[in-house]
């Protein structure tokens, strides 16, 4: 039995989300419907990181278990041939039995990607949030700034999330504009459900001057949703990496 | 009367194409059906340059006659709430009676982007051509500078086009690398139909060596569609802007 590590990258545009769903087609579906005709086997995946429906990633990671001889270093390239254009198998990996893609995991990327512009660019509408407001850029790294640690984010943690422990520590935060596009990077230990799009839509609120970095603060600490802005849509949100 | 000039993006994943077609969603039909609204009577749109379906643009131009009297300071924002989000009018200008999208044209810029990479990128799909073989930069500029100049294109022409002269005058073409996408753009008086995505597949030929730099001069010499190589696809090529 060899344990195999695979690293995804999609276009969540046409997919609801990566976990399996009633009544509508996942990424997590369509990777167990496709590729145990390549491992002739019926396969079980792990997931490092579940993603919302127009989610992209360009380093999700699965694992699973298989009898299979493929050589690693074959994968990538025969999975083409099952896998629709929208998911790619980047990266193959043989690793120990213990590992697990989820609970192994020790910190992911995410970025978000805003496109700050009068009008909205139809080449962007499914990979971007269109934001025609200006924004403050040096304000909201400031903000940013202040979730890096470790804190309870409550106040940034969507209604329906798993009853999990709402602490998860932020080694960096930080936001950047190139051109039109602002880009806003969170590595973390761990995210609760909606965490970054919550994030972000209350870091613009800080950059469009609704609140100040003093609110921001203060809405960290009060641990309430109701306090913190928008969430921010999800066709601008890509899981860029997961770490081991 | 007055006559606009609008200048228009969109991405052409969904559209069979930009010109009016019997049981097929077209650019223009949705352009004519909906901006009507906004003016409110028919538009009968001239169109600078027919783009097939996949083909995207940043700059295509229209020009139609109207009665209304909206100001065209607020033609962009205002046509936001009638067209889908994949068309959006970036200018709107108000021009001579004299004006005619296509007629007035005097040259037009064409950028073909590929990407060069071993695997496929999902979120790359309706956005580029994947060529996965190692293509030779220099030596495709070195190709690209034989168009340039006034020649019978008819080795790069589709069959199928409309009966027109096979002249035309290339007034610039190159291509650049930029980490693992190659960029060609092509400035030139007015291109006949696929010519811009047959010379890209044949310079790509140049580029992975199934073409010589002469095999690519007597392939222009030649004038036979026959000669040269396949038609690059769709869905990279894009209308960068039209000259008056």
């Amino acid at each position: 039995m060899r344990n195999l590590k695979l690293t995804i990258a999609y276009d969540g545009t046409n997919y609801h989300g990566f976990q399996r769903q009633i009544n509508a087609i996942t990424v997590q579906e369509v990777l167990e419907n496709r590729l145990k005709k390549l491992f002739s086997h019926p396969l079980k995946i792990l997931i490092a990181a579940r993603t919302d429906t127009g989610v992209h990633a360009y380093g999700q990671v699965i694992s699973f278990q298989t009898d299979s001889s493929i050589p690693v270093d074959r994968i990538c390239m025969a999975s083409l041939r099952y896998l629709p254009e929208d998911i790619v198998v980047v990266k193959a990996e043989e690793v120990p039995l213990s590992f697990n893609a989820r609970r192994s995991a020790i910190g992911k990327i995410y970025r978000y990607r805003l496109l700050n512009s009068f009008l909205p660019n139809p080449l962007e509408k499914n990979y971007s949030w269109h934001y025609h407001k200006d924004l403050d850029v040096e304000k909201m790294n400031e903000a940013m700034k202040k979730i890096v640690g470790t804190y309870d984010f409550s106040s940034f943690r969507a209604a329906g999330g798993a009853p999990m422990s709402p602490i998860r520590t932020i080694f960096s935060a930080e936001c950047k504009k190139k051109d039109e596009i602002i880009e806003f990077e969170f590595f973390g230990s761990g995210f609760l459900y909606h965490m970054v799009r919550n994030l972000v839509g209350t870091i613009v609120d800080v950059g469009r001057n609704r609140f100040s970095l003093d609110d921001f603060q203060e809405i960290l600490e009060a641990k309430d949703r109701k306090r913190a802005g928008r969430t921010a849509p999800a066709q601008g949100l890509y899981l860029i990496s997961v770490k081991y």
